[in-house]
């Protein structure tokens, strides 16, 4: 039995990376133990259980460390078969979820953290091109409720992370999501009316100030 | 059925990411059309296949489009699941293999073309990274036969192609895999004993004559 062997999350309140996890568990209905990490001064727990990366979120399961949040998502997916499927059954389906979650990981933090790191004609490339990223997921979520069509699953968990920090990455860079991507929003919203999304995701407000943390941390004006 | 299906593979003969595909196809002895891709003059099967990275490979099967090498592996270990598993079985063993192989996408290949692009420090840099590259590999092989154990499986499928690359990069930044990582070597010509690896595999000797093509296009003396 997955049930009755012990699971704790090492992870960082804001992380998009993390809160994925999070929400899976959540649609899983896992009872866990949250440690949250200071990643100023990493814990020798976190040092032993990725010694790889080091970085959140690990994922221990009966003294099992399980890291990168795609795959811990995927090791919760197939441990907790019996509730919530979150990758879909058909093996074509299956592709295009790990395609899609896969090219979120490639391209949108990355460009985000330019979004807040860079100014001017950099930004604006920046910009562009996380504008670019949102139009090409639009494009694939077409008319849906969800990128897997009608139910909730491991697109929307990869992504919807992000939309907590849309209000940051817009204030910083001085754009509008709405505007841009009007669909992207409505989807976001229509994921929130989930508890595993609603109790996971930061106030938008916070995740801002987390980012000018970061700015003055980086030395970024 | 699976088997009545058409299969083509948009591929470059020496495209280590193609090579795990052929790998697998030939592990559970799918029959398939072979379409040789000229990417300085991208097809318009290729550009509509891929419309988001328009790389190469790319399978066809039964007229739908797969993208990204491993994606694509594990969708033919899903549809072809009767003959030579490659995943294991077991949810935390599924998960580090992912992660291996996973780390390999991240790692191995943006190292190595520094490794023929770059000179002086820089490729001093490149080649002491590349080294702490598979001297973690090695640990994570360890004692054993393949990386999944006795059975040859996804990170072998993973790693393996860079196998005949070896070769170019020694020869670019003058040191030896074979002094450096003997086990990754040693695990090298086991792969090679079986029929999938060895018929798949470029001849080293081509490689090195493509780096230099590559070296000669980018303007690397």
């Amino acid at each position: 039995m997955a049930g009755d062997k012990e699971v704790v999350l090492l992870d960082l309140w804001v992380s998009p990376f993390g809160q994925r996890v999070r929400i899976a568990l959540a649609e899983k209905g896992v009872d866990y133990e949250y440690k949250e990490q200071d990643l100023a001064n990493k814990s020798e727990l976190l040092l032993k259980s990725n010694p790889v990366y080091r970085k959140i979120p690990v994922l221990l399961h009966d003294g099992k460390y399980i890291c990168e949040s795609l795959i811990i998502v995927q090791y919760i997916d197939e441990v907790w078969s019996n509730k919530a499927p979150l990758l879909p059954a058909e093996p074509l389906a299956r592709a295009n979820a790990r395609f899609w979650a896969d090219f979120i990981d490639k391209k949108v933090y990355e460009c985000a953290t330019r979004l807040w790191k860079l100014k001017g004609e950099e930004q604006e490339a920046a910009k562009k091109e996380f504008i670019e990223i949102f139009k090409l997921l639009e494009g694939e979520l077409g008319d849906k409720k969800f990128f897997g069509g009608e139910t909730f699953g491991f697109v929307d968990l990869a992504l919807v992370p992000f939309v907590a920090w849309f209000y940051a990455y817009e204030t910083c860079a001085k754009f509008s999501m709405e505007e841009e991507c009007s669909k992207i929003v409505a989807w976001g919203q229509r994921c929130m009316e989930r508890e595993s999304v609603s109790k996971t995701l930061s106030d938008p407000n916070k995740v801002y100030e987390f980012v000018l943390f970061l700015k003055k941390r980086f030395g970024v004006e």
